[in-house]
């Protein structure tokens, strides 16, 4: 690209002449501010490198507690305080070991436990494999489960456009895999990282335990390792891995969510909620997931206040804690608001990625999103293009549909999410600052465009 | 981001189910195909790593050219040839330095000649630096800029939320700041880089003389060496900078364009063109720039190819010989075209990185994209959000409308294209292979259909 023909329609819309719809005038008063301070990546900075990885229960989930309460304080933003809760506590303890041994030969594969996995025993679980894609697959193996390592090995669809749909599709394996295996007599199970980046990086995430079902250890093995297992069992069934864990469950601990608020000026209104997940997993910095959750939130309101915007509704930010491992923040922020009779006019999760905005899914059907309609210019600068019905608000949100709340999730790109999610490869550096800024103005413009109506 | 609640929506979008619009049947089989197989990629490694920099008249452009026809002719295309054409030829010679002399103290500055720029002396060029952000401050400067090199430093206005509309509002003073300045009696330019990525790399770019004003050595040079040197001389006018630089422009050499064509089974109709641009700057990888446009063209024909379309119009794929430099292959091109009287139906270029698509550029007026309504559910396929009307097609397929081509540009997601633009960053792993593929598919798709119409 060497010259720019300049469209007409861009030039138009990007002119700073006065506009004559205030949403779209603050959306761009918005951009002139946010993009030139892009604030929303000096504040990922602090919490993926200041804080770093932080999962609940942990000294880094501590630190970005009070790294939470300093930042919406510095703010100025009003009720600052911690909503506790107990949180389940799981530690990996010494790095993983993976080895493969083939016709006399050993080599390591590049592994991680699952988040809630037992441990091996100490000097590791040794055993040979096999390798299932589906359900029906593993429920064909029967009694040759017994005494063997379940490699479950269904990669995520890469024809899905959507990467989200993709995990969908195989994240079961995951989550069940090792009740399902275990069921069946198996002694341990491997899974295909959650991933399409085909690199030898492996990514976490959770995965549960049946009652009554035997508990046995579950790890996720990167693409690359996946790959060469998968091959080497199939030239030789008779190769064994030996898997050494050292990972354990520990007693549930203190810990808390954080929220902090801009009062709204007309009182007895209901609120408008803002959040994302202060944890993290522990292998990981946590940019995306949701680093850039985070800070958007922070972002928005540092926004609202520094442009001395009043909204007639409260708006109250929420960090939540332990999305990732057990949901009890969202679960204790939903009895607290509760308890205190509040009632909720929307809530606004951003837990998808720190990319460029698309779109925001919507707990609404095609006529309330078409009731939006007015708000699209505003919106359409920060990149959305759409607000898509009966779409997805978040997690931690959820539970707000029960005080009143509509749910608003925001979609950004998904193409790259998975590369990083779970893993040491979740950055900063694969985040672009104007893009994470985009998103926290996409969540800026339309919480303040819901709590003034 | 834990697990997942898919939407009933998304869930009907995706399913595998027979589909009753003929359109977005051949979307998903395209999508089954392409996305698994990620060739896109592949290709960008070939000409990025294997071809590397190819600007017009270098041997790398020679290289591009073979590897072009040799491509084309593995995927089976039909009349592969080359297009000649004589390309305005300049050289970098070796690298530039520039350094900062003030208060005893001397600091290199990071800097790279502009296209076309002519050397310094051998001993380089010294003098005291007059910084401007606009025509107006450069006219206002006066006898004063008489001796002097004048620095433009204005920055690309980080508030428009389309990066290339910010491009287009500071890239003037990178192509006719010198003239500008030469006629004051400066003696030469420096100028900011057209990105707003704020690290220590230049971006290069074309700049132009004008006939009769005296030719004066220009250079861009990193934000962080604009940022210090604007600071410096606001502290001490009299610091001095020394400019040392190499380059010329030789005779004109021969080149060519690339072509391939996929005939069409009904004889007579017009064309369809895919095009994009096989040249670089010399100092990139060019993987963004036009790498991904070339690549992209080149795996719509193998798509198409081995999937059996059988398009009702001629497809011709051409990869354009120095788009960045004097267009001489489009023009080269469009001559051929209209001395063997051909029409044109439809043009699509990709000039405009290989991130995740989002819409079409359209040379239509509003009833024109409006009749294109039906193709959008095969579109969003691919990300394709929208085709906007009077937008724009590319540099190198522009002059087809006088062949009576509609003119089709792809519009990616823009937000990092100018933090790699033109610079040693723009790398294959500045490429996700799904949103380079994507890319890809929405112009295979759009392209076959409007070689079916």
């Amino acid at each position: 690209m060497r010259l720019l023909t300049l469209s007409i329609a861009s030039l138009l819309v990007c002119a700073a002449a006065p506009q004559t719809d205030p949403a779209l005038e603050r959306a761009h008063k918005l951009a002139e501010k946010g993009m030139h301070e892009l604030h929303a990546y000096a504040y990922l900075d602090q919490l993926v490198n200041g804080v770093g990885p932080r999962s609940a229960g942990s000294k880094g989930a501590d630190k970005a507690v009070s790294w939470g309460l300093a930042k919406m304080k510095e703010i100025g933003l009003a009720n600052v305080h911690e909503i506790p809760c107990m949180v389940h506590t799981w530690e990996r303890g010494a790095a993983e070991k993976l080895t493969l041994k083939s016709n006399g030969k050993s080599t390591p594969l590049s592994c991680c436990a699952l988040g809630n996995s037992i441990a091996t025993a100490p000097n590791g679980l040794t055993a040979e494999v096999i390798e299932v894609r589906s359900d029906e697959e593993l429920a064909a193996l029967g009694v040759k489960a017994k005494g063997k390592i379940i490699f479950f090995n269904r990669p995520m669809n890469p024809a899905l456009s959507n990467t989200f749909d993709a995990y969908g599709g195989a994240v079961g394996q995951r989550v069940n895999g090792a009740a399902a295996a275990a069921r069946l007599g198996a002694v341990g199970v491997l899974v295909r990282s959650m991933t399409m980046a085909h690199d030898n990086v492996p990514h976490t995430g959770s995965m549960n335990y049946e009652k009554g079902v035997t508990q046995i250890p579950a790890a996720a093995v990167s693409l690359v390792a996946a790959d060469r297992l998968s091959k080497t069992i199939k030239d030789n069934p008779q190769a064994m891995v030996t898997l050494k864990m050292h990972c354990r469950t520990l007693p549930d601990r203190p810990s808390a969510s954080v929220a902090g608020e801009i009062p709204g000026t007309e009182a007895g209104r209901d609120i408008v909620v803002l959040g994302a997940h202060l944890d993290s997993w522990d292998i990981t910095p946590g940019a995306h997931d949701d680093g850039a959750g985070v800070v958007q939130c922070l972002e928005a309101a540092r926004l609202i206040k520094s442009l001395g915007w009043k909204p007639k509704r409260t708006m109250r930010f929420i960090f939540f804690m332990n999305e990732e491992n057990g949901g009890e923040g969202a679960k204790a922020v939903f009895e607290s608001m509760k308890g205190a009779g509040e009632t909720v006019y929307a809530a606004l999760e951003s837990d998808s990625g720190g990319f460029a905005p698309r779109a925001f899914g919507a707990s609404l059907d095609a006529e309330g999103v078409e009731a939006l309609g007015p708000y699209m210019p505003a919106l359409k600068l920060f990149g959305i293009e759409r607000i898509d019905a009966k779409g997805r608000g978040g997690a931690d949100i959820g539970p707000l549909a029960a005080l009143g709340a509509k749910l608003f999730g925001l979609v950004p790109e998904s193409q790259a999410y998975f590369d990083v999610h779970h893993s040491r490869k979740d950055t900063l550096a694969s985040v672009n600052p104007r893009e994470l800024q985009m998103g926290a103005h996409a969540m800026t413009m339309l919480s303040v465009l819901l709590a003034n109506e």
